[in-house]
């Protein structure tokens, strides 16, 4: 049997690293198609060795996490989803439903501008049945202020009061910040500027945290005001990254003894 | 100013990503010349994250293995160094000079084949200067066993006693090491299975390590076979490795109080 690229998703389902294969593959397609850019394959590459080491599961502070950024997205007057290339490839179906579900609009806003990749975005976002796209139309954006990068071309972004931003570039959660919009991050690089900028840092896995979102969002679309402002209240962002970082130390920790033990098979 | 992914190269050298972007860059190249696979893009992502997490500098440990390692290379018998399009596009240059100092063949070997790779990667070690080129004619090669992926197919390789394996996959250092080859490894993931099937596991960036092997060499050079007996028998790999997992558990828990630094700026 030879292999190639464009057989990893004929791995089994057995394969130890299935899912990360597949996830692999959707991020190449991705590129293939215009929607992944060339660095995306890249900062991929960077999201499986963090998960890696958070143990490839989402953690007890990543669910508080994601309790609060579902407590700020239900009780925020104009909030909006950022979607870019590798969000689009990873998780699109599951992103329509979360975005439906908390009727928020999906903005595409990319780091990497080349042409058609809007368009390329947009067509897999409308196939996973979004109807609620910004970001579409470079003459309606205006810019923001303090960022150099294509990131700064937005449209609803401009006037949202919350900003939910997966996989994103340190700098615009920085000029977001300075904008005085809440910022709720996907990053599972818990030190990444972003990730301390933010209001909320969700250090975990795009691919889990958008089904635990979704699952989240239908209880908590019950609850009251009140009781979503406690949970808001009660979240701290540092000290919760602080306790994923104590995590990622307990995990290597562990993998210290338990590494090895595959020799002795 | 617009940003694209061809403008990398433009970085300043005061960029404190200078050195990251300019290799990311070199990779990004390397795909576009059939150097390097797609999927090693997602691999050098990998790489990055891993060396983010070890303080991107060469530590104790890995310069304990880089010594052993040549101590390792300079009494073997038949050493040979494997090359693959990562090694071919981030460290062309350096890696001919060491295989001239050691005077070792390096030896192609991929996991992805493709139609041209091959003759790309040879062309960019010749243009490096390379004069003892192994693996380039499939028809020469034999099949090592207990491999299933295109990496079986080797020449050199075949009969040599050391194989140095720089950006490894797991399965390839499990084969060898059953065949009874020593295998020097370099790879930034200090547990991969690479890592633990090694004898000398390198843990950190390419980038850093030819170099630093090049100058350990030419001083080696001058050691008697006693003395460099003495190192390789001084030299604890599982150890090695462990004390390097405590330097990265270090580093973590050094970045749990500096990281939130940058927000009081």
């Amino acid at each position: 049997m030879s292999l190639n690229e464009n057989k990893n998703h004929n791995v089994p389902e057995s394969h130890p690293r299935y899912s990360s294969l597949k996830y692999r593959h959707k991020i190449i397609e991705g590129m293939k198609n215009l929607v992944v850019a060339e660095a995306g394959l890249i900062a991929h590459g960077r999201g499986e060795c963090f998960d890696y080491i958070i143990g490839e599961k989402t953690t007890k502070t990543a669910k508080n996490a994601i309790k609060a950024a579902l407590a700020v997205l239900l009780t925020a007057e104009r909030p909006v989803i950022s979607v870019n290339g590798n969000v689009a490839a990873l998780v699109p179906n599951e992103l329509v439903v979360l975005s439906k579900i908390l009727n928020i609009p999906l903005e595409i806003n990319l780091f990497y501008a080349k042409k058609g990749r809007i368009e390329a975005i947009t067509e897999v976002l409308k196939n996973a049945g979004a109807t609620n796209i910004k970001g579409t139309n470079e003459d309606a954006m205006t810019e923001l202020s303090g960022l150099e990068s294509n990131r700064r071309k937005v449209n609803f972004i401009a006037k949202a009061d919350v900003v939910m931003v997966p996989l994103e570039d340190g700098d615009r959660t920085e000029a977001l910040k300075k904008l005085n919009k809440i910022v709720i991050a996907i990053d599972l690089n818990p030190i990444s500027r972003t990730a301390l900028w933010a209001d909320i840092t969700i250090v975990d896995n795009i691919i889990r945290v958008i089904p635990e979102m979704i699952e989240t969002a239908n209880k908590f679309k019950k609850l009251s005001t009140n009781e979503l402002n406690q949970i808001i209240n009660n979240f701290d962002n540092k000290l919760n990254i602080q306790k994923t970082l104590d995590l990622i130390i307990e995990h290597i920790t562990k993998q210290k003894e338990e590494a090895f033990k595959i020799l002795e098979g």
